[in-house]
Formats: structure tokens, sequence, C-alpha cells
């Protein structure tokens, strides 16, 4: 297999089918150059899939548009955990946990970059309480099952950036939180894959949340509770994560449900999830269905 | 399309892919004549899918073993309601909810029917809190989003019948269910599916659970809290619930956990849950993962 430090996953400019490959420009962030409408030059992989990209083609394409780095049929049921930050933790007054909290989204919740927006549904538009997550995601690169935590990097093909899209008034109507968080659209990713072995210090990936303009949420990976190992042991006890798998890790404080006042995600409203180590800044609009 | 009652999934004994069809005696419980060695003769469809099943082929097969009525990949992942029955609600104490709560299995916790077991991983073997949670199932015929409760049985297929496995100790540890009911094998389905016409007096159907041989739980659909077109109306809220779905639906009071003493799921068990209408007797037996 080519080396490779990151991917994107797009719809070129002359047409047909998705492709897979490596942005020339090393150092730009793709999603603000694609939000900006600077033209972004990929060099063309052989495979369909960041998880099997195959070999350098020689050839290169421009991107028309952003996809998800992984589609829907790939990712399949999205794991996820809750609290995972202690800055977030001591925000909702949760003790540290000693357990991951885990939650789900179907695949149909997986969404791409920005031009894409992030649709609010009715359902939830009226309870005026869309709010964003701001998280690292995980991608499993061949299926993991009873993994030890020392042997679990093995199965980590990766990292990307994703908003854990959620309505708060519905995730407190009952004791499960899934619903509120598994509408179509409610886990845009992106906008760059990037290879675990080009990440040289995960404890330093710093991760953004931008509401409009103002960052409202901000950390590094240093301040996870469950450390990425940790993660995927847990989750493959007695569960196969296929390759393909993704796992949302939990957000920083910050979250407009838990700022005085409320500061929800409305009509019109940008939301960008920023992380370094060229995985870059994910960018979504939002709407509200009508 | 053929008109049919019912159809099973099964490898035939001449050998080769699953097929799909009709069981010829229309009053056999397959999941009994298969657990009992009985032969069962099937009229064979054309189609690979019970919410696609083609025409009848007139060829008839003999079953070598029975499979979960939908596969894996057309199940994608699992919609789960808890505390749907008046009954469980009483008997674990807590109010009859006003809205549904929701949670989910991933597509790899589908298993079939016996002679396949119900693996109970080493994680929760070390709780010894594997229980039971005996449930009909509703399988989505076509795609269904933002669905009106008046038209919801029109994107229903069918039932069948599940156990809910579930690992109380684990359930319990976090606020969220999921982790505890999500490992591989922990949604065995079937024997058979029944069309949603074949189903005349839907509140009389009557679902038991049978621990080693003593009926555990027993219940009627009429004690449901939330109706079949509330569930599907609900649940496709700004979700799309694609073709093949299946939507598990709660259990009734008799669950393991919730006896005194503890009446849980040990290795060499027998579980069956049994539904009347045609749906069956599914039968596993439990392994303790050593």
């Amino acid at each position: 297999m080519a080396s490779y430090a990151r991917l994107v996953r797009f719809v070129p400019k002359s047409g047909g089918a998705p492709l897979i490959g490596e942005p020339v420009d090393s150092a730009v962030d793709v999603g603000l150059a694609s939000f900006e409408g600077k033209p972004i030059e990929v060099n063309v992989f052989s495979g369909s899939s960041v998880i099997n990209p195959g070999e350098k083609t020689g050839k290169t394409a421009t991107v028309e548009r952003l996809l998800s780095p992984l589609a829907q049929a790939e990712v399949g049921t999205i794991r996820c955990i809750g609290l995972n930050y202690r800055s977030h933790a001591e925000e909702v007054n949760m003790p540290v946990p000693s357990v991951p909290t885990v939650f789900m989204k179907p695949a149909q919740a997986l969404a791409d970059p920005y031009p894409a927006p992030t649709v609010i549904p009715r359902v939830f538009v009226k309870d005026d309480a869309a709010d964003y997550e701001s998280e690292l995601v995980l991608v499993i690169g061949k299926d993991a099952k009873d993994v030890p935590e020392a042997d679990a990097l093995d199965y980590l093909a990766g990292y990307t950036a994703c908003n854990d899209v959620s309505s708060r008034v519905q995730q407190f109507a009952t004791t499960q939180w899934t619903f509120s968080k598994s509408f179509d659209g409610a886990c845009p990713i992106g906008p760059a894959f990037v290879s675990k072995d080009a990440v040289k210090d995960f404890g330093k990936l710093a991760i953004k949340g931008i509401h409009n303009g103002n960052v409202v949420q901000e950390s590094t990976m240093d301040d996870l509770i469950f450390s990425v190992p940790k993660i995927i042991s847990f989750l493959s006890q007695g569960s196969t994560l296929p390759a393909g798998t993704i796992i949302i890790t939990g957000t920083p404080a910050g979250v407009g449900w838990g700022k005085n006042p409320k500061s929800l995600l409305r009509d019109g409203d940008d939301f960008r999830v920023s992380i370094t180590g060229g995985i870059g800044t994910l960018i979504n609009k939002i709407v509200e269905e009508k």
C-alpha cells in the first residue's frame, strides 16, 4: 500500500464517481479551502475507501465537493462515547466516570462537510434545543473483537472530526440519549482522514468548536478520560467492530445547552469543528426544517 | 408479488445459498419442529429477502437450518423501544412513560434461531447478570421518514420474535443501556416472518418467554403502551428507517433480574420466545464464553 499522511473522499470537478486521494498541498486545511472556494488538487489513489486506498495512480483531480471520508455503507452503526473530557464532566457537574458511557447512531446519521447543511428536523426545531458537540473520530481499519488494550492501536486506521449534533429536550425526555442524536445528518464527519502514523503527539492534538466565528469549545486530547486504546478495547468486548466502524469520542466543555444564556444552533448558523494534525475544519451551515 | 401468510429463511438440506419460502404446513411451529428434528417442507420463493420474496417457484425444499428471517446486511442498525408494556413498567416501579424510550443495537447483534446458541461474552459472564427479554419485532417494508401515525402501517411488512439479551450489571453501570445489549448475538430473531395482513387481531397476539421450560413472561399486544403506528411514526421523525429495518418493541413483565431470587441466563439454559399468529417459537441454548 502506498504511504500517505492523509486522504480525502470527494466528487471530482471532472464528474463521475467519488475518488480517494491525498491533497497535493500537505499544509492546506481542506475544509476551509473548500468553504472559501479555493481549488484543492488531489493525488488520486486507486482504491475507493480511505481504509483501503490502494496505490497512487499518478493522476491528479480537483475537488468539486468534499464527502465524508467514509461512506454510510462502510461505517454501519456509529459507536459513541459520552462524558470523555474532564472539563466537560466538570461543566455538567458529573463525577469523572470509571466506565465508558456508550450510545449509538445509525449509519443514516452520517453526513458530508460543507456544502452539505446540518438540517435540524421539525420535531427538534419546535424544541429550540439543537446543540453542537465537537469530537475526534476514530476510524477502525480491520475487524476488531476482544482486543486487549496493548494491541488496540493495531486496529486503528486513523482520525477525523465530527459534530455530534444533539437535541437537548429530547435527550433528557427519557433516560436514553440516542434518539436525540440519531436523525439523518446528525453526524457530519471530515474534512480529511489522517493516518494514525501521521500523528506524532496524540495528546497535543487540539480541538476547537467554532459557532458563528466564536470559539466555544477548546481542548486537547490530553484531557480525555478514556484513552484511545481503552475505548477500542472496551467497545470490542464480545462485539465485532467491523473495518470502517467509526467511534466518536466525546466532547470537551462548552456545549451550548450548558451556557448562560443558552447558545443553541439556529437557522443560518455556521458551526465548525477544527482539529490540528491535518484533519482540518469541518464546516456545516445549520438549516431548520420548515 | 405472490400472496403468502408467512415466510422462513433457511439453509436447504440440498446445500447452497439460503432460500426464502413458505412452510407447506400452515400450522407448524417451525421453531419447535426444527428443535425436535422434524422435517420442515417449504414452498420456495424466487426472492432472497422476506420483504421482497418474489414469486412461488413451484419447487419445494427441506430445511437444514433456520436462519434469522432477515440478514444482518439488510437489517442495519436495530431500533429498540424500552418500557413498552404496562405490566413491565409496574414491575420495575416506573411510571407509564409518555415518550418512547429508544436505544439501538448494531447489525452484528443479529443472530439465528436454534441451533445457533446465545453466547454470553466473558465480560458479562463475570457479572453473572445475563437476562432475557421476550419481544415482538416489527419489520419495515419500505423506506420510512416523517411518517404520520395514520399512514404508518403502510410501511410495516410484518412481524417476528426476538430475545433482547441484556447484561444487567453493565446496563446500570452508566446511564446508557446500549453496550449491555449490543454484543454479537444479543438479538436472535425468528423463527418465522409473518405478514401484517395475516394477523387478523393484533391486540390478541400472545407472547411468552419460557426459561428452561417455565413460562416466565406472558402477555398480549393489548398491553402495549405505544401502539405499532405510534412507534413507527415516532422513530421516523427526521430519521430514515430503510426497508429491512427491524424495531424491537419492549418486553412484558417477568425479566429474570426482577425476580426474587434473581433468575438469570446461565450456561446450558434453554430460552424460548413464543408468539402466536404463526410466528412460532424462537429457541436458543445459552453458552457462557470460557
